[in-house]
């Protein structure tokens, strides 16, 4: 089985890497000229719940991979969402027919855009509670437990879901098949949109967000939101467990010194943040359905306006 | 005449200054030992729009001005918000049957304390569009123009409303009487509202907030959700003519350089702000009136998570 993970940022490297050491056949896709070099020169830098370790991993353009003809068995996306259509363009060339494709990213809405390039019965969508932080070119930070839950998008690929569920794991991923993974897609959106932009905003942690006063009120006014437009999608959230299961993530002990991906990108990194996909979604759905999401909606516009004032890129 | 501006902070350093100025007999009660002391050494050290100026106030604790059985015929309160009731206590012995309390303080809701000390008749209230802001004990900036708009909260007392606005007017603080004055504080409360909490979480001035693209998304909102509010209390906010109203103090040729007062108090000094009395307040009116004010909540929680994350006293 060849793995190709496209997007070798922080997840794609943190895939990579746990992939690499089960043994598999995996390399990495990313356009980050200094992450590639960087990975060339010394290897993938990964700090492990602060055990250094470094792994050798094979990375390439989309456009060297294209030129050598390489073929996929799996290709796992890890594009930033702001980024998918473009990689999916750039590594249009290796999905080939028999080419399946795993998109775990945050957020909702994804397969429409995998389904572009993409044949439906090759797509298989899921989420993941793993984390992962980019220090700098090559250099990651995983931090705390997680898992993966996916599905077959097309209707006669559960046994192929079921086998990546299991080569997952197989990497110690912790990977499931779910019947219902468009639940498991939402659940895991509420702890984004509660968490992720609110974080970026307060320059937090999850930990010390999760500390604050008014942390519990605004996480349940958000899944409400979420559990309104889900419902419309006759997916039933249950909001005093969801809000639990977001709680969860504040825990010192497991993700909650985990600084949110969007933090990464706006706070570390300088670039705009993947709110649209989080929160704006939600707003957006609403709308369409005429239900009110004003919390999502602010959380937009307040992450736009700090994006603004930062120069993002 | 004689005035006392109770808390003398950076707005009643300002009013102090410029009845100073204008040869009125004022003094400035304030408890804030270094401040007091600057002041008593270097005189009011005064950066008005550039110009560097330092002008000599008498400058009392409310302790000393009791023993000293000083009377005034005119208080104006300054002290921030969440110290308005302990200033009142404070300086309950100054408060005479003849003492006159004007009232300016940014938000809704503040005579109902002024009335715990101080008889009706004797209480004016308003709002100012001045600024101002403190650099350090004994310092203040001020920026660009402004105006004050008062009235008599007594049946009888128009008369005296009249004279205290031409007593401020002589020292160009641009004082009107007005006969709806709890619309004029409304209008104020919605600039409040829409960007003070704001410019505190994204730590900008007024006019880097109007630059971001959602901020007159956000601006119009917030109105709307005061409109609302204040329409349950007779006061008719016009949305567009209100939003465009706030929209004038992002003008950095006018006060948009201006880092609004809970910026001032919570980045500046790491103070808890006022956001009860202006985001909070309509948040806890609307559930009175059972209308929906989720910007306001929103803006209230995240500002209570930014005081806890940054340990403000």
């Amino acid at each position: 089985m060849k793995i190709a993970i496209a997007g070798a940022g922080a997840m794609g490297g943190r895939f990579g890497y746990m992939l690499g050491k089960a043994g598999m056949d995996v390399l990495l896709v990313d356009q980050w000229e200094p992450h590639i070099a960087a990975i060339r020169e010394h290897g993938l830098q990964v700090n492990n719940d602060g055990v250094h370790e470094t792994v050798q991993l094979p990375i390439y353009t989309p456009e060297e991979l294209d030129s050598a003809q390489v073929e996929f068995d799996l290709v796992i996306l890890f594009p930033k969402s702001l980024q998918l259509d473009g990689m999916l363009q750039a590594i249009r060339p290796i999905l080939k027919s028999h080419t399946n494709v795993l998109c775990l990213l945050n957020g909702l809405g994804h397969e429409t855009t995998v389904e572009k390039y993409v044949a439906k019965e090759n797509i298989f969508i899921g989420c993941t509670m793993w984390t992962a932080g980019l220090e700098g070119p090559g250099k990651i930070k995983l931090l705390g437990g997680g898992n993966v839950v996916l599905q077959n998008l097309g209707e006669h690929s559960k046994q192929t879901a079921l086998q990546i569920a299991e080569l997952l794991s197989a990497a110690n991923l912790k990977a499931a098949y779910s019947d219902h993974v468009i639940y498991e897609i939402y659940k895991k959106a509420c702890a984004n949109g509660a968490t992720n932009a609110i974080c970026t905003l307060l320059e937090s942690n999850l930990t010390t967000f999760g500390n604050t006063s008014c942390a519990e009120a605004i996480v349940r006014t958000v899944v409400n939101e979420y559990a309104a437009v889900a419902a419309m999608e006759g997916v039933i959230l249950e909001v005093e467990a969801i809000t639990n299961f977001v709680k969860g993530a504040f825990d010192p002990a497991g993700i909650g010194r985990h600084y949110p991906s969007m933090y990464q990108d706006l706070i570390l990194t300088n670039r705009r943040t993947e709110v649209d996909c989080i929160n704006g979604i939600i707003e957006e759905k609403g709308k369409a359905y005429n239900i009110s999401t004003p919390y999502c909606a602010l959380i937009t516009q307040l992450t736009h306006c700090k994006e603004d004032i930062l120069g993002a890129s």
